[in-house]
């Protein structure tokens, strides 16, 4: 495709602008509020969190997106907006209705979104004043200030763009923790000038989403407030066949997820766990996540050391019916055990593959053909901190 | 049942003698090989990991107590002998010979249970040297000694007592990490002078298990090595009724897994985890495991934080079909939140409900009869810490 980077995030497509602010939710001052707004009606897609518990911001986006088309987006950090009943909804929904009024976009064009803590009712105040401040400053430029506006625990804003010369994709996300595979996912948005229809749009998200967002895991949470959008303008006059805006998508999204992974909390490896041969793709997934999602196995490795015992104790507990005569695991392509039993490696070979700040386990379960690629990270000290610290 | 501490440990049953040593298998010099044994041949039951890679001596371990009777056991921590192939098999069947050889008692009466790091194999020359010696020292002094000799990450040995009169129960536990409900469980021994049955016995552990160690969590980890073995000796010449032995032995397992939890690593407090009303056991079991295994849930207690969001996300996560309004959260008694919404607790009074060593979790989830009760614990930086450092 030759895809390469172009600007920074959201606004690398045509017909967008954005803009943050700080309305007060965050008590150190900092950007809590952003959004995002088209020219014209796009066709829309988005994938949202499986948790039962639906976030309020989530109940109103599913609903406004229902018809195909969303115009702009308010996301708001500092507060989820979660489990706060009708309250919340009616909340959520003068949020759409302060944006509409400000830019002159239908009410049910916009969609909503937010992340923080869970349980706690929005201050409409200092929205509404957000809301206006950032509706009279949207322009091209404020993708950057967007992409800070919507950090909570992140170290780090995470932005993606690509030129595909006929048309650009761009994107912007935030997580660091509560992200778990099987989510519809974190927040992430997605803008691209491409010309395409809701449905065609939706298809190439849902793939893009399984195959990226869903394919990592932090700490084995599902957030409440989890959402993915894509806005396609249409503003390039291109209209790349499924296949090229799939691609597109998939490299979008890719990028921001490994992004995410990265900046997990308290990270300091990023760690590739690679199921191989497996009956099929259920089975790969979940022992693929049994070993991603192991604190023992995540406490190692941020203590450089290649236990890859506390691997087969992870896939001897997913995995119930599974040999270990025909399992194998490789820990920076050297194989760690085999057969039922250590392989030998020579000594200090393993704790040098696991020295670094990435990390891949190779895991051959000797049932079949299916296989997956599942990114986390380690756990620390400061996985410990960030969250025994960030009070509800 | 008037049921009251005697002496500690598993020496506290006519009939049982044992004894801990030092054989080297761990670097400080510390106990890390115990041995039991029995006067005469005794009724034995046992439950072993559900892993599915199961260590070499929980093999051994189920071919010996086929027929429902043992004399003796021989323990070692320092390395869990598994993933160690057919070599390893070997070595636990060593194990056993030897004790044999020195006692007296059949190779085929004897149990054998391993504990500490995954995939390496065990140096024989220490094992047998340190079987003879504790074979050489068998006493009903050797209790603790015995208690100590199988602590891995254990900060102290768990034993329990009981005398019910006209028999007696003991029993010792080890386990730190590695521990989660639905396994068979980690290392625990118990023993009793009543008189029963292998099948009698088998029945009341099973269900004594199933009641406290299968109702405990640490990290979500079932471990290669879990094993909990009853022994009667019959020394006491009093056949108690079936629920009076059912009865005696929950006592006994319940305390000890008490204990492990208490002890469990880096663990600040006890979380007691109760799910009410929901549809059956299997979703009263699933909910609270969810809830007891959420890293965020556990380092949310660890700082302090009152925080029910975390709750809700987890029970959201888990049960797809569960209805925000029907829930409720009581946090130490208190109702944080319920209908979908907080319910408005005091000002500081959820905060006072964490602040202490001990905290219960009260979930209603409106869909049912069934409860259960989990314990956990919180996850400190000693978490992390005891697992980073703990090398393979």
């Amino acid at each position: 495709m030759g895809a390469k980077p172009a600007h920074s995030g959201i606004c690398v497509a045509e017909g967008f602008k954005a803009a943050g602010t700080a309305c007060g939710l965050k008590a150190d001052g900092s950007l809590d509020l952003c959004v995002i707004a088209a020219e014209k009606r796009c066709a829309a897609a988005a994938t949202f969190t499986t948790n039962a518990f639906r976030a309020a911001p989530i109940e109103v986006t599913m609903e406004h997106i229902k018809d195909g088309y969303l115009q702009a987006v308010v996301v708001n950090s500092g507060n989820a907006n979660a489990w706060t009943g009708e309250r919340g909804v009616e909340d959520a929904r003068s949020m759409a209705g302060i944006l509409a009024e400000k830019t002159g976009v239908d009410a049910r064009d916009v969609a909503v979104a937010s992340t923080g803590p869970i349980g706690r009712f929005l201050d409409m105040d200092k929205i509404a004043g957000g809301i206006a401040e950032a509706a009279g400053r949207l322009d091209r430029e404020g993708c950057d200030d967007a992409a800070r506006a919507i950090m909570t625990t992140d170290t780090r804003p995470k932005e993606a763009a690509w030129d595909h010369g006929d048309f650009r994709v761009g994107g912007m996300a935030k997580g660091a923790g509560m992200i778990k595979p099987d989510m519809a996912t974190m927040l992430a948005f997605i803008t691209t000038d491409a010309v395409t229809t809701p449905e065609r749009l939706q298809r190439a998200l849902r793939k893009a989403v399984d195959e990226t967002f869903n394919r990592i895991t932090i700490d084995g949470c599902t957030s409440t407030n989890d959402m993915v959008l894509a806005l396609a303008s249409g503003a390039s006059g291109t209209d790349p066949d499924g296949g090229e805006l799939e691609g597109a998508l998939h490299e979008a999204c890719s990028n921001l997820a490994r992004n995410i992974v990265e900046d997990g909390e308290g990270a300091t490896k990023l760690v590739a766990v690679r199921v191989h041969e497996a009956r099929d793709m259920a089975e790969a997934r979940h022992a693929a996540a049994a070993v991603a999602e192991s604190a023992l196995v995540k406490t190692a490795l941020f203590g450089g050391d290649p236990n890859w015992g506390r691997v087969v104790q992870a896939l001897g507990q997913a995995v119930k019916d599974i040999e270990a005569g025909k399992v194998r695991v490789r820990i920076g392509g050297i194989t760690a055990a085999a057969a039922g039993e250590p392989a030998g490696a020579e000594s200090g070979s393993l704790e040098a593959a696991v020295a670094g700040g990435e990390i891949g386990l190779d895991i051959f379960l000797g049932r079949g053909g299916a296989a997956i690629e599942i990114l986390t990270c380690d756990y620390s000290y400061d996985y410990v901190k960030i969250n025994a610290e960030y009070h509800s």
